[in-house]
Order: structure tokens, then C-alpha cells, then sequence
């Protein structure tokens, strides 16, 4: 009798994930080596509760499942913020996990996550080989902030890339109309990764040069040395779009985004992020027109505007690791290695997940220029191959057609 | 010898109103009845300065120019915020603008643009009639606020609409992936009109309730009143989303986002906007996990996810106003008489532009809910066929490819 298995998706949304997950259950079907795959509404914690999807049913049932649901944006099976103890120190969970594993005669468990989901991976491979149990454990990777170790890049970050640079090319002709100098901070997610700040780069074209500046968390941030970049960059150029991450912090390392770092240098009491500080401190003290745009959540759901790259390489993630299920490997996470930018090229493996849990990459340091206020070329060669292509949604009453979602409401 | 004539935008950025100025030019060149088409850069002022675009040449050089204008977002011209004074009072820019016009040989100049332009329109067109010229005035409505009176709506409107909506659905399958509590505030353009916030409803599909609630500035907006339908809702939904346009008043006529009106209440000092109001009467009132998203410029200007109704109508609009300039017409807009919803008809006809100036139109109350907190089926019957549509971009580098601006920078 075959066994079955289990899809989880964790952490926060992605307009990706949706596509590992199509992935994962087109690699068991191909690999005829399950019986039923279910989906485990809200991460690991719809295990504890049997809150199951067959989602080998819902494929059966509708031709085009997997490609619509490859479509949709955030996670199809919902999402947790969850933990698992070190199970030296407290099991109770992991007994539970593995009775429900037996019970429903599991023999593959696929978390797609970020570092925490990998984490969680992790632990319930090693606590598995520890009781000798012969389920396999496998994490496909997940996150727009592109902040996981050992893969080149990870999926949702290509299509968030893609998002803010195409939103920074259309806010570039929108400040142009005007002939009137006008500062516009645009603030992008990433607290401790500048990654997708610095996708707002791609932007630039023959006739746009904005943003004209760029702020990752990566180096310290100089209210004062914002100010004079910002007078100097006016003295060229009317419009000026600055690019800037939520995480920005100064030099105590405080979060410029927080009510003392903010009122300490400009008295200021209730602020909400770092674009408004920002906005505040070039009206003060440059006395020029200035706004302030926040991305916010759209970065992570903007399915509509999807990079057919970051989806392509979503599904082979997830279709890849039924391969290296199938051959029994477990305690792994599939990878991304590029081989070259141009022509972009790279291949799937699988590396070691408890390598991956707990760590974070961060934006090296040399790929940011030696003012602080701007990324290299390398950088932007880095990061251009993972937006190109565009993905042919339908639309239905004007709208992007996604998949029902009504189970997780 | 044939006369040239001028067109000029003017106003706020849309998607839509270089699809206006496309249409124009196509209806100049195939009415064969004028030799040169000056764009008139940064609106009414760049008569003034003499700053003119060859836009014949410009058509003639590239084939697809027309078409690309189209689809690219803000206007190709430029803008400006001027309004001509009464020429009753002073007539010294009435003079300039007429030497100009007929040291330029003009037999025609069109207006695209909202209320202010109108305007001008208006008062150009009588000023001329008054001096016995013989150059004619059009106005071509242009407004994502859909506030002008006397056309059913205006251009640029479906293609926001078109885009709030998409957002809305987009972040409810971002909301609905955790299964906690919370709400989620979005803050809509629109400060003294209601259509872009009341676009938020057609995010609601056959799985989708959300927003649950939608809040627009034609009702007052009453701080308890809105906690008691968060705490409500919030009995059957578990993700709540909630549209509120920026420009909600309280009893005494006080916008809720000014720092008056919210520290009355509630003892903020500092605070952005609406939706970051709303967001602490939650987080204090209702006490569940609250965020709040401002959807800022991308609404005037996401031409990647622009209506093909709307583009279109907006060409027609410029077009059949040189039809209209070809009988010596003078003094009027054209605008849009809707007449069915289903199926969707329509016609083109000329307006009196003197009676568009200055004056607005709101969402009609009865379209709006008794209970203030949502609209009505008729409403969202208004708005869907104007979203309907997709247009075919070319992409470049993985970025919508639109027409060069560097004549603007």
C-alpha cells in the first residue's frame, strides 16, 4: 500500500508559493509514488489540529488546479507563526506530530518556507532519523526578502522585484509632469535585508534616472548625510526619487522608523515608518515639495504582475524535491545555484536544511556603493534575470482571475 | 495655408490621459484639416514660455508612437497647477496667449484636464469669442476622481478603478492566510468625492467578502459609530478589510485625518493620514491586530493594470473632439452619455465646458448605504463596466515598456 504526504506552507505570503506547492503535487502525481497528498491548513499547526485538504481530489477534479493555483497570490493552505521547542528540552509536540504522521499512514512531509519553516523542517527530520522513523522531510524555499542562506535566491523575491521596479518606473512619470523640484521617498519592505529595496534600481532606464538614491539596512544610515545627499542630488535634478528600506537604522543602531531615534534628531513624536521620518526631515531641512510612499503588503500579493522566472523556478523547486524524496534523502532543502547572468542559467540541488534555518543573508556590502547611497552594477546584474517574463492571467469581471480561496475563510 | 493648433495637459496623472492626447492627434492627422500639432509642454504655461513639442513629427517619424503614447502613464506633456484670472479683472494673459496663438498660426487648442482646466477651456474660448477670433476651444475631461459633471464619467477613473480593485482582492488573499483576527485599514484617493473608494467593492467575488466595510466622504463619518461596525463585523469575519477614502469628515465638517479632529478624540499628535487613524481607533477600541495601507500615486498611475475601456473611451474622447472642432465648435467638452449597463453602450456628445468649470460631482447619497458604511448594488453596477478590459503591454528587461519622457526630465 502506498503511503501519502503531507504539503505545508508557512511564513508570510508570496505571490510564488502557491506555485511550489502546484510543484510538490505535479511531482507526486509524476512520480506514482503516493496515494493521497493532503495540504495542512495553516502551516504545521493544521497537524496538530487535522485540519487537512485532499488536495490530490481538488487536481483530480480540475484540469487547469495546478495552474491556477500556480497563479494566486499568498499561500493557498494559509499560514502560521509557529515554533517547534528543541525537542531535546520538551518532545511533546514531536509525539504528537509523529502519532498523527502514523495514523494517516505518512510517508513525505514538504514545509515551503521561509527560515523559520526550514527550521521546523529541520527539527522534525533529525527528531525522525532520532526514533527511527522512516518518514522523509523535506523544506522548499519561500520568501520575498530573499534573505536565505545556501540557494542563490529565493522564490517570491523575483516577483516582489518585479513589482516594485515596474511601480518605481510608473511613480517616475508620475513626479515628472511637474517642473518643480519635488522629493518622493518611496519606503520598501526588508527590515534587515535590502534586497528588494535595491530592486527599485531596475527602474532606471534610458530616459529615467530614478531612484537617484538608495538606503539599505545594511550600512548606517546619517540623517545629517541623508540631507546633504538629497541638496546635492536637487542641484541636478528636479524630481527626486529616494529609495529607501524600512530598516534603516543610525549609527546606535537604532531603527530610524522609531519614535526616539526620529525625536531625538527632529523632535518628532508619532511617526509610522521610516519613508515618513525621511519626508519630515527634508521638509525641515531642505524646504522642498516632498512625499512619501509606503509599498506595504502589495510588494508580497501582486500576483497580477508576476514574474514568470520567479514562478518557473517556484514549481521546479517544489517538483524537485519529490525527486530527492523519492530517492529517500531527508533533512534537505531544494536550492537555487546560478551558473551565469547571461544567458541566465542555474540548476536545482538539494542542501543540508538545518544549514538554512536560523541564518540570513544579508546584501554584501561591496555591492553597495562606498557613499551608502546607491547599489553597484553587479547588484543590479544580480538581481535583473529574476524579473523577466510576464505570466497570462485571465481575468473575470474586470479582475484577476485567482483561485478560490473560500476553505481558508 | 492650412492652421496648426495646440493641445496641453493639464492637472493629476492618470493612466488614461495620454490615450486623450493620442486621440486627438490620430483625429487631426485623418481630418487632414490642419498642418502642424504643437504639444504644449507643462499645460496653459508652456504657451507662455514658448515650449512646444513638434508632435507631427513626431508621429510621422515612428509609426507606433501613437499607440504607445496610449499606454504609458502621466501626461507626455507635462502638467501645471495655473488657473487664468477673470478677464473681466485682468485680461494681460488673455492678450499674451492670443499673440502667441496667432504669431503661431492656431486655429484650435485643446484642454485635457479636470475642473481647472475646464476652466481655462471656458474662459479662453469666451475671451476669444469676445476679441472676434477665430481659433477654437475644446476641453477633453481627464480625472481618476470621476467628479465632472455633465459626462457619465470621466477617463482614467476605470483604469484606477481597475487597479483599487485588483488591490483590494490581491491583499484579501493576503489577509485571509492567517487565521487570527485582524483588520486591515486601506486609505483610497478621493478627498471630497467617493468613486475610487466605492471601486473597492468590486474586489467582492464568490469567495471574497471583503472590504466589509467602505467608508466615503459624502457621509459623515462618525468614530464610535465606526468601532461599533469593526466590533460587528468582526463577529463573523475573521479578516476584515475596510476602504476608506482620505477624505472622511466627522460631525463638525473636520477631515478625521487632521491632527485636530483625531487628537479631539483620541490624543494624537502626529498622524499621515485616514487610514492611519482608523488603525489606532482599532488597536485602542476594538483591540485586535490592525494595519493600515495607503494605496498613495500607484492609483493614478499603474498603467500596467490600465482598463482597455477606459483607454479606449479616453481616445474617442480626444478624438471626436476634433470632429466637433472641424464644425467650428468652440467652448465645449466632450463627455460620455452611458446608455445601458448591460450590455454596456455608450455615446460621445459636446458639452457646454463653461458649466463642467467648477463645479463637482459626488457619489449620490442614495447609492451609499442607509447604515453610511457601504454602497449599493447600483453603485457597483456603475463602476463594473468601466474596469472591464485588459491592454497587451510590451515588456522591457521584465518592466512595462513605455514612452520615453526625457523631453520632461
Amino acid at each position: 500500500m502506498k503511503k501519502n504526504c503531507i504539503i505545508a506552507q508557512s511564513g508570510g505570503p508570496t505571490p510564488a508559493i502557491n506555485a511550489s506547492l502546484a510543484g510538490i503535487i505535479k511531482g507526486i502525481i509524476d512520480s506514482e509514488g503516493f496515494d493521497k497528498v493532503f495540504g495542512s491548513l495553516h502551516g504545521v499547526t493544521g497537524v496538530f489540529n487535522e485540519d487537512f485538504l485532499d488536495l490530490t481530489a481538488l487536481a483530480e477534479k480540475d484540469d487547469r488546479f495546478l495552474e491556477r493555483l500556480s497563479l494566486s497570490p499568498a499561500m493557498y493552505l494559509g499560514s502560521c507563526r509557529f515554533k517547534l521547542q528543541d525537542p531535546a528540552k520538551d518532545d511533546s509536540d514531536f509525539k504528537k506530530l509523529f502519532t498523527i504522521f502514523h495514523k494517516m499512514n505518512i510517508g513525505a512531509f514538504f514545509y515551503i518556507g521561509g527560515n523559520d519553516s526550514m527550521d521546523t523542517a529541520a527539527k522534525l527530520a533529525e527528531y525522525g532519523k532520532k526514533i527511527g522513523s522512516d518518514i522523509l522531510f523535506a523544506g522548499v524555499p519561500k520568501t520575498i526578502d530573499n534573505d536565505l542562506v545556501l540557494t542563490d535566491h529565493t522564490p517570491g523575491y523575483g516577483s516582489a522585484a518585479k513589482y516594485i521596479a515596474s511601480s518605481l518606473l510608473e511613480m517616475a512619470h508620475d513626479t515628472y509632469i511637474y517642473g518643480i523640484p519635488c522629493v518622493t521617498i518611496v519606503e520598501i519592505m526588508g527590515r534587515d535585508a535590502g534586497w528588494l529595496t535595491a530592486a527599485a534600481a531596475l527602474a532606471r532606464n534610458s530616459y529615467n534616472e530614478t531612484p537617484q538614491l538608495i538606503y539599505l539596512p545594511e550600512v548606517t544610515f546619517d540623517p545629517d548625510r541623508f540631507i546633504d545627499d538629497v541638496k546635492e542630488k536637487l542641484k541636478t535634478h528636479n524630481n527626486l526619487i529616494v529609495a529607501v528600506s524600512e530598516g534603516i537604522r543610525n549609527s546606535e543602531g537604532e531603527y530610524i522608523a522609531s519614535t526616539k531615534a526620529a525625536s531625538d534628531k527632529f523632535g518628532h513624536a508619532q511617526l509610522s515608518g521610516a519613508g515618513k521620518v525621511l519626508e519630515h526631515f527634508v521638509k525641515e531641512k531642505v524646504g522642498v515639495k516632498c512625499r512619501s510612499v509606503e509599498l506595504n503588503i502589495l510588494q508580497r500579493c501582486a500576483s497580477h504582475l508576476a514574474s514568470k522566472t520567479d514562478l518557473d523556478e517556484a514549481f521546479k523547486l517544489g517538483y524537485e524535491a519529490v525527486g530527492h524524496i523519492v530517492n529517500g534523502e531527508t533533512g534537505f532543502m531544494t536550492a537555487i545555484k546560478r551558473i551565469s547572468n547571461t544567458p541566465y542559467t542555474y540548476n536545482i540541488e538539494a542542501v543540508d536544511v538545518s544549514k538554512v534555518a536560523n541564518a540570513a543573508k544579508s546584501v554584501p556590502v561591496e555591492w553597495i556603493t562606498p557613499e551608502g547611497n546607491d547599489v553597484t552594477e553587479e547588484l543590479i546584474n544580480y538581481i535583473r534575470p529574476l524579473i523577466i517574463g510576464e505570466v497570462a492571467h485571465e481575468y473575470k469581471d474586470g479582475l484577476p482571475s485567482y483561485i478560490d480561496i473560500k476553505h481558508l475563510v
